[in-house]
């Protein structure tokens, strides 16, 4: 039972998230019923097609159909946890599913929450390098183009705005601050 | 009704937040039900106590409790657009609020989803320069304190990953990337 929950009513039991109505005790002592949405948790993962430390580091992209943001996002490969499953080898298993790459390196960058006013869903953002190309395996919901992109477009193109997924600017704007640094 | 929706049943009414299962057609013509959460949008802000362009800008963060975090999690003022609100008058309102600030200018920087797997959830990201300080008007569901913070501090507290909220640590490096170099 996590910290400061005093009752918790399943709502909704869906494919991806569960809904909670949970009874939670505040740090001053009240207490209120607030909706929390339960996810399994997801990694993402920032391909590099050359060394990121190069002069023109070139990245792989996804542009995905997302029907709750009403079109397509540019994204970078992502996908949930499997139940028990370590967030490096999901990553590494999004990683060859949606752009059907295997990598020389995996390394963890960054592990966000993404909204932490209602949902306890956390991203972990690994590095790949070293890649490899070979077959994609998309799930059947999944509807996305892959698209090699520099990391100075990229970059121009979270300046915009015409990137708007938070995991992947953020993940691509770490990796380009401090990766490419290290 | 939102392209691509064949139906929408509402499963759950929240305060926050309301829980769709939707029937959707996928750019391939297929159909399925998924888990959508309705969200109203968000405005965040990121405060500069003083030029950003400076040799060491001074930014005022939140440490907040959120349950759905487990504990507290560094953040920058945010919050609810109110029915019909705009996002700007939703970011000046959230500053005031949270931090008792007003600031001289207040400009928008960047708009993300959040999480598109499964919301529709925006939030819009301010800069604020040139602020005054006055009192603080908290919500009585909010638990936080006003911590001001070196933007180098807080760069290094993204790179280190003690600072693991999306939206914060993508406006910090958004803002101290671009909006310095402006």
């Amino acid at each position: 039972m996590p910290e400061n929950q005093i009752a918790s009513r399943l709502i909704h039991h869906g494919k991806v998230i569960d809904v909670y109505a949970d009874t939670v005790r505040f740090p001053n002592g009240t207490t209120a019923e607030m909706d929390i949405i339960r996810h399994p948790g997801a990694s993402a993962i920032v391909p590099f097609l050359n060394d990121p430390r190069s002069a023109d580091p070139q990245l792989l992209l996804i542009r995905q159909y997302r029907y709750a943001a009403g079109g397509y996002l540019w994204e970078i490969p992502a996908g949930r946890l499997d139940p028990g499953e370590d967030p490096h080898t999901c990553a590494v298993r999004e990683l060859r599913e949606e752009t059907g790459c295997t990598a020389e390196r995996v390394e963890h960058l960054y592990t966000m929450f993404t909204t932490p006013g209602f949902t306890d869903e956390t991203i972990h953002v690994f590095i790949a390098t070293g890649l490899q190309r070979g077959a994609t395996a998309h799930e059947e919901d999944e509807f996305m183009e892959i698209v090699p992109m520099s990391l100075r477009d990229a970059l121009e193109r979270i300046r915009t705005g015409e990137i708007r997924d938070a995991k992947t600017a953020l993940a691509i704007l770490y990796a380009a601050g401090f990766a490419t640094a290290a």
